[in-house]
């Protein structure tokens, strides 16, 4: 599915397999890690969908709503796999990569909103992209069909999140500032702690 | 509707029709409040999603992630007519009825659920009733229809937080706590500002 050019993502780095077969050593941690990404994601879309931008765009009501139910669908779905294993959700939960991220977000009406939905566009960009290397990676049949489904979930929410910014800016200066997440996403990335979580390093 | 016996609500004190003339006297304003009340109870029941009682409950997972999807298009329905209206959002907001109540919630795993069960369910049934007076006072046909589609579901969800406290806590300490909050709840909103809120006082 990676490999197909429709899927194609703009990311800055690779995730290599190895990652994956080092997150899946404790596939319950990952998952306990998982849903407290998409509360936060679900959160975010609604954060999102009261603050918009400085003129009218079509669309931004329906695509956080809708993004914001996806997301509260996929984390009662993770509840329901630690559920059905067992386990429960650790209390709190720390996420630097996605810390680290918003700290890039400038000042200003239009370049908050813009940077704000860039980066949630690069988040679910590399959530996507590591979606993809665990499904092909793991050999637990419910995780490899789940984690399949939201390769394509999150695929679409990085695609409408880029749309919206490209309402709101021209695109020269879209461009620009998204080369220049994008790398800063790659080396946030790469400073990671190694880990069973969804953003961890190598 | 709110006359009929099947929608009957435990309150202790009950909102008169002068609240909502005042309250309905700066539609947008009220609106705008609603949103994040809105967003608020959806964020809760994520909340709660996430962090359940001591022993398994059924039905948790599936009544939270309902109510959270319930709650996220309710925000983007507020948003919709407000946007109609050339209205848009305030960027803070303060809730100091809800803020008491949820300072009502006892420390231990499962006073603490159970709490935040009621004070949900509480704040529900308020909404409700509130919700209900709106829609006989107005005299905005498209305010009227969302008030009182608004006034069903949040009945409904009234009822299932409570439900879900009852499978946690035996009846009889359950009632008396329930009791013990609906006074707390009536005494707080008795002593809130009055305004163009969904929770303002008189």
């Amino acid at each position: 599915m990676l490999e197909d050019e429709k899927f194609a993502l703009p990311l800055h780095s690779k995730t290599p397999p190895e990652w994956a077969r080092r997150a899946l050593s404790d596939p319950v941690a990952l998952l306990i890690d998982h849903a407290f990404l998409e509360k936060k994601a679900a959160n975010n879309a609604m954060a999102l969908l009261t603050r918009w931008p400085g003129e009218w765009v079509a669309g931004w009501t329906e695509t956080m709503t809708s993004v914001a139910r996806d997301e509260a669908a996929h984390l009662a779905q993770v509840i329901r796999i630690l559920n059905r294993r067992g386990a429960r959700l650790a209390r709190f939960h720390k996420n630097p990569y996605a810390n680290e991220l918003r700290e890039l977000v400038r000042k200003g009406v239009t370049d908050e909103i813009l940077d704000r939905l860039m980066i949630t566009a690069l988040i679910e960009a590399r959530s996507c992209e590591r979606f993809g290397v665990l499904a092909e990676v793991t050999d637990d049949e419910e995780l490899a069909k789940f984690y399949r489904a939201l390769f394509a979930s999150e695929f679409g929410h990085f695609k409408v999140f880029l749309k919206l910014a490209g309402k709101i800016e021209e695109k020269a200066a879209l461009d620009r500032r998204w080369l220049q997440l994008l790398a800063a996403e790659a080396e946030i990335l790469a400073r990671q702690e190694p880990g069973c979580r969804m953003h961890s390093g190598m």
